[in-house]
């Protein structure tokens, strides 16, 4: 997403020539594309598939509409094992139309996780739950910290759910570095992805997401405290940005791998 | 600032007219009209001063600014003792320029707490920290949960320095209950405001707030919440809102007690 102007095989020919060898993949640019014709172009570069985002939005009280959201999940499921990753990333889902109750909200995750998670497992396939920014609390994630992640999570064996670390979400939360730590120690970090955090924010505050090093968050100590952690998958750049999109994709993909080197990869 | 397009004296009016006994005021209205006159109409319309808003802006590295900060609070500790209230609220401040240390930011808050707080304490005002959304933490308020707002406050006596307590700013987040609980057995709720959480959130998010109920908050169980955590004091109405402002300010008044009424007055 962080360069969707690209297509699929602009993409990869990009990834492999500036060296970059995994890539995580949005599920509408794929279905666009091909779920099949996707994962070949990107398994014939010889890239990873570090991620497919995003399965979730599992917070339905209405049955029918609870039933069509495990069935997209399934799916996602299904297009995870095509693609190649073993991770599923989730955006849990707002409250529903009229509802104000978090807690029953995220209740209704479990619920749905209990029915996904054995299944995603049964095809090689985790859930990592991404806690968003409380900004979006109420139309996109009612999971606004870490903890939350991790206290849904923890009722599943680790092999079936995690959680993802997106720095933009968290970056401002005095309890994340420990829920990070937690996270790390029961083998739950299933994602990491880092975008930093730029204001004004843009109307609607979805595509404001700021290019490596334009921001407030020391995307470097995050870095560390995931390493430190026990983390060693793959670290991801998601840049929601209107600006980075109007522009090069390739242009883009190169800067960011610049900006990576210059704040986040270890200086020694 | 719910109704910033009256006048102060239309303002104290129609309070008085809807049976508003009390009225939280901002500093920057106040000083255009002139501090002893705005004193003057609110206390001749029988009305009581329920909190002053905002010092704070205490995170600056450099000296003149941090001068200039303080000196600047001690001014609005002048004005709320010439208003007649006791509460001066206080929105911390963001990061200085170049600076990624939230953690520094919060500290130099806290010492700045500990010249201004004996020195309020001896003008009869007492200061109220306001966490501010997660949203705001870079560029307004490094205190983005009540937790944090009542760890730095717990640093001074009850009397000098307590937590302001705003719905819209903490009601995404599943530990705000009990900390109103741990700040009202405290005696440390110093101001309780309310404002509804509605989405999409506006370019900049600073004048998106809610009308009462017409969001995402259950506005009825905070009220109760802190209600049961022994605070007494007045509850005040905090929009900022570009739609609310470009109407008849008194029929905003209006709405707004109408809607306080059915969605925050218990209903027996």
């Amino acid at each position: 997403m962080t360069v969707k102007q690209l297509t699929l095989p602009e993409l990869t020919e990009a990834c492999v020539r500036l060296g970059i060898g995994g890539v995580g993949l949005w599920r509408e640019p794929v279905q666009a594309y091909g779920v099949d014709a996707a994962a070949k172009v990107v398994r014939e570069a010889g890239l990873t598939v570090t991620s497919l985002c995003r399965g979730g939005f599992l917070t339905a009280i209405d049955a029918a509409e609870r039933a069509r959201a495990l069935a997209d999940n399934r799916a996602a499921i299904d297009e995870a094992v095509t693609l190649g990753t073993d991770t599923l990333i989730l955006v849990s889902g707002g409250l529903p139309a009229g509802s104000r109750d978090l807690v029953a909200a995220r209740e209704r995750i479990a619920d749905a996780l209990s029915v996904l998670a054995p299944h995603a497992a049964d095809r090689g396939v985790r859930l990592a739950i991404e806690p968003l920014h409380p900004m979006y609390a109420s139309d996109r994630c009612v999971v606004s910290t870490l903890t939350q992640a991790l206290d849904l999570a923890e009722r599943f064996p680790s092999s079936q759910v995690g959680v993802g670390v997106d720095t933009y979400h968290i970056w401002w939360d005095d309890t994340a570095p420990s829920a990070v730590t937690r996270a790390g120690a029961a083998g739950r970090i299933h994602a990491f992805q880092l975008a930093d955090w730029t204001t004004p924010l843009p109307a609607g505050v979805l595509n404001g997401r700021g290019q490596i090093g334009d921001g407030a968050i020391d995307l470097r100590a995050w870095r560390d405290l995931v390493d430190a952690a026990g983390y060693e998958g793959a670290i991801e750049v998601e840049l929601f940005n209107d600006g980075l999109w109007a522009r090069d994709g390739v242009e883009v993909l190169r800067e960011t791998v610049i900006r990576f080197v210059e704040h986040v990869v270890p200086k020694k």
